[in-house]
């Protein structure tokens, strides 16, 4: 189902490069469509160097809605909205622009929430578990946030940086919510395991972690979305572990995006079929 | 049909205000849809005094197009282009640009070539023909020049200012295409009446011309492109005249914008179906 574009259509945009693998236009498009919105996603192909000029071109337009970001702008919009949603302001990225009636522009992030989101509309909780996360970067970041206000008893940052996992262990221990170390990838006694590192786009790419030392009763999320199962989902099934890919932590943050844009039809519609 | 939006589509952004009635991006989606293109077409409402601004931010957009282009921009995105086409020059419009891939965009006009393609695809040629067009405002304007290159025997052009008329009768007759005179509107003798004026767009608007005069051997073409037919049309199949509504015209100008931005297998295929 594709949206019908007529000259009332609401735009909402995809801004990052490059965009040839993107999914979030037929995501939403499909969405819309669905729900019958006036609404259409477009892709709009822009370079690091020329953010702030598409801003200020851009925002000359009335109908348009929405700004979904992905790389390599979540950091660099910071400075282009009006407004920051707490998540924006927590993690210090935005993935979603609502552009409002009266001019201001509001970013938020919902890259952590949706995981957790996703995660939940596939029956795993978060509460009291202990959480394995690996990788420290923009979505590692966010997730860590989530995971740990999402009422995890423990969660353990792991990255080829050890400084970059100390120190968003301690940014998030800070929040209070929940025990948080950085430690080494080992997926051993955990009750999930999150890969949020870009090990496993590619083929050839070595494990994020030693799926060797995987329980069959360990939940394995590889936040990738292929059409393919990664090598880390297919050893971990293998040995009998649930497995979640990209795609519903991708659903879950369309979700909220959408609710955030002013969509509660959508999202409410989706949350029911839980 | 509508196209399927993803990462790598191409936009074609149509740009005005109002584009409440806009028709070009349902017509321009299904024709790309039936090509099955990798494009879309999607209407971005930007207001007269954010034009410049606008248009030094969507240049940053590298999967950009093209653009459909129509009031009240049509005269000031003459400045904004880097090329001229040639009917861009003749008429001192554009509505439509093409957004090169070395950055450079050009800028054409078929409103005047786009009317005379949808007579001609409904059997209704110019050549030897007597021709009374009313209204020499832009529209008017391109229609003037494109008659008059179709090889019209003659032309009079007629308006409520006489001297819009007289001025554009004397830059087209600097053609030395035909012969082209200022007149009254009235139809009586002509072989073709052409309203360019918007008179018609409401039901409570009077007659462009004195329709009475009519002769059933006239062909009346009324540009207004109204689900409804205008009180010119109804009156004039009355008397058994052949009719064009605006419908043809907006065809026409798709199809030759579209061979222009590089679609000519589109172009191609309704133009066998002549």
């Amino acid at each position: 189902m594709y949206p019908r574009i007529i000259g009332t259509t609401r735009i909402y945009g995809l801004i990052g490069t490059p965009l040839r693998s993107a999914k979030s236009p037929v995501l939403l498009n499909t969405l819309f469509a669905e729900a019958q919105s006036d609404a259409v996603c477009i892709p709009l192909e822009v370079g690091t160097g020329d953010l702030s000029g598409f801003v200020s071109g851009i925002r000359t337009v009335s109908n348009l809605a929405g700004l979904l970001v992905t790389m390599p702008h979540k950091q660099s919009m910071l400075d282009l909205v009006d407004v920051l949603h707490p998540t924006a302001r927590q993690i210090g990225a935005i993935n979603v622009i609502r552009c409002d009636s009266d001019g201001r522009w509001v970013g938020a992030v919902f890259d952590g929430l949706g995981c957790v989101l996703g995660m939940q509309r596939q029956g795993v909780t978060l509460l009291g578990k202990s959480v394995l996360l690996v990788g420290a970067g923009g979505s590692g970041r966010a997730i860590a946030f989530a995971v740990a206000a999402a009422g995890a008893r423990s969660l353990i940052i792991s990255d080829l940086d050890p400084h970059r996992a100390l120190d968003l262990a301690q940014c998030v221990a800070k929040q209070g919510a929940c025990v948080v170390h950085a430690g080494p990838a080992d997926p051993a006694g955990h009750d999930i395991v999150i890969n949020a590192t870009p090990l496993g786009m590619n083929p050839a790419d070595p494990m994020p972690i030693d799926a060797e030392r995987l329980s069959p009763t360990t939940v394995v999320v590889d936040i990738i979305t292929r059409s393919e199962p990664t090598a880390l989902l297919l050893k971990a099934q293998s040995l009998g572990c649930q497995t979640l890919d990209g795609h519903p932590m991708h659903l879950g943050q369309a979700l909220l995006a959408l609710s955030f844009l002013g969509f509660e039809d959508i999202e409410r519609r989706y949350s029911s079929g839980l």
